[in-house]
């Protein structure tokens, strides 16, 4: 187990930012991925967090990030957003895109981007976050490398393609749901692996598609998809629904977060829907939430939470106390700092 | 085990109507209506077929259901619907918000429909279907009585929430989603608690919140939220979604579609999006489909399916061997018919 450093917020964003800024990434760009790299940590998932630097970094050097990044948006009916990140960072196009959805559905109602060309995004909570603190109910969907095998089958021919979702309530804070839909994450695998601890088991198979609960065979195999039948039928309808509209690649052809060299194919889906278009009255969304945190736990269970209850209280927690990084991947990021090329 | 009829098509949507329309239900609401329960038994789900007339027939006695029933929409947005059902049929005032969504979305790119005081849809996948039909993506969510338990909970306090998606896939039959968020059907809890069969580990708790596979001991219990507390997450947010935008009720509040007298107090949203509204090109996605079917089939699994398959295949199965109804239902149905009030 490796040793825990609390960071101060200030010193995390700066080792990045200095990074990227060091590849050519302008100031304000190289920040909003920062701070998604931030997120992560703040929210207890490492792998979306500084360590996550590392590969970025190799990106930048091989140019499958672009770091003079020009990307293009344009809106193709009032309601539709086409974005083109140009090979550029994910935060920055992403913020930029959620910027115009916002800007635009107060007066349509509901509007979509549709977003290719863009590499890694981080965290999908922190994008639909922001657009619920503006009141806005926000959809997030983006596809990833084929990790996870169908059910029935044996290869992983899937993405972990990750959901998220907030809804504002009125007066409190939103509900915010940030799931992938594997059982699994790859990261738990590798660092189970790596660790000689098990997995549990129906979380993953083996290079012939039998489960196993041997972290180190499922790094050569897949990781199950959560929930059996209908999760695997979520996460590909997912997958079908974001390359239909993003016109990019599906199962194996997804590339370019997980390795330093290949062009990002992946796409992601923005969808905003603003509530106060819905005509008058509310729904009675607080007390119904309150009635469910105060229900009786079940044997085992402390208590029932709410969707983005568990982030949030990990978060503030995290931000009392310095974020958490591990002595190893910050001990990298200052290498990487470092070997950081000059300012161009 | 109750004897299995085949019908023909005509028979079992004549029946229903014959019902519905004796009740005051005009000619083309009750087809539409009896076309949804027809598609229940095509697709092998009994609960949502032609054994729910009577349910319906209690309803409309009562006037939980208004025969006479004159639903309103209106556009508060170029993209946005708010549908008043007036307490009537599901499927007319579903049909209507589907063919409104049709007309708005080859010029808006996006269009979404809330929908309240309608009565029970019957199943999603034909609404959604029908959209892919015309090229759009379509989803659909509903609300419904709190049946599931939080994850951690011990009462049933979430609805089963079920989620329809249809994808079009240019030159192929759409990918299709239509699933609940609960582990079981309610109709299986009942069906295998009449029958003195188990219920599989991990699908329902006691009244007691402790899981059993006692079946009669779950009608008094509450169904387990599928995946664990991704599923419960995600079926709360869609019911946190759906009662936000089309201010109905949540929770326990939820009524109207499993007793004879209780108005319906549940929501429904649609959203369509059409994908020429994108730009130019297309993703790979009957490629991939076609290499997802192909792959090697784990032990144990005759083959890897696409979300649709099966009730594609189920559905032709039984339009070639007559519709499926159990001599009980059909015998029920009968006599609901010669009990049917005078026409009006």
């Amino acid at each position: 187990m490796t040793a825990l450093l609390r960071m101060s917020v200030e010193e995390h964003i700066a080792l990045s930012t200095l990074v990227l800024t060091g590849f050519g990434v302008p100031e304000a760009a190289a920040r909003e991925q920062a701070e998604l790299l931030l997120e992560g940590d703040l929210r207890g998932h490492a792998s979306h967090g500084l360590r996550r630097l590392d590969m970025l970094a190799q990106r930048l050097r091989s140019g499958a990030v672009r770091a003079a990044a020009r990307p293009t948006s344009t809106w193709t009916t009032a309601s539709v957003l086409v974005v083109d990140g140009d090979g550029g960072l994910g935060p920055p196009v992403a913020r930029r895109a959620v910027e115009e959805l916002l800007a635009k559905v107060a007066e349509t109602g509901v509007a979509v981007a549709a977003v290719r060309n863009a590499n890694h995004l981080g965290m999908l909570a922190p994008y639909v976050e922001s657009m619920a603190a503006a009141g806005v109910i926000a959809i997030a969907l983006t596809t990833s490398e084929a990790l996870v095998h169908p059910w029935g089958g044996t290869r992983a021919l899937v993405g972990t393609n990750p959901l998220a979702v907030a809804v504002p309530v009125p007066g409190e804070d939103p509900v915010v749901l940030d799931m992938a839909t594997g059982q699994v994450s790859r990261g738990k695998v590798l660092d189970h692996a790596a660790r000689g601890l098990p997995l549990a088991p129906g979380h993953a198979v083996d290079s012939a598609g039998v489960p196993t609960t041997d972290a180190a065979a499922a790094v050569d195999g897949a990781i199950s998809p959560f929930g059996g039948p209908k999760g695997y039928a979520l996460g590909l309808m997912l997958e079908v629904l974001v390359a239909t509209l993003t016109r990019t690649a599906l199962g194996e052809e997804v590339r370019g977060t997980l390795d330093p060299t290949d062009p990002s194919t992946k796409g992601d889906l923005f969808i905003a829907i603003d509530p106060t278009a819905f005509g008058s009255g509310a729904a009675p969304v607080a007390a119904y939430l309150a009635a469910l945190r105060a229900t009786s736990p079940a044997p085992g269970h402390d208590r029932v939470l709410v969707p983005g209850d568990r982030a949030r209280a990990t978060r503030a927690t995290n931000l009392a106390d310095g974020v958490p990084v591990s002595q190893v991947t910050w001990a990298r990021a200052q290498q990487i700092a470092a070997d950081v090329p000059e300012r161009p």
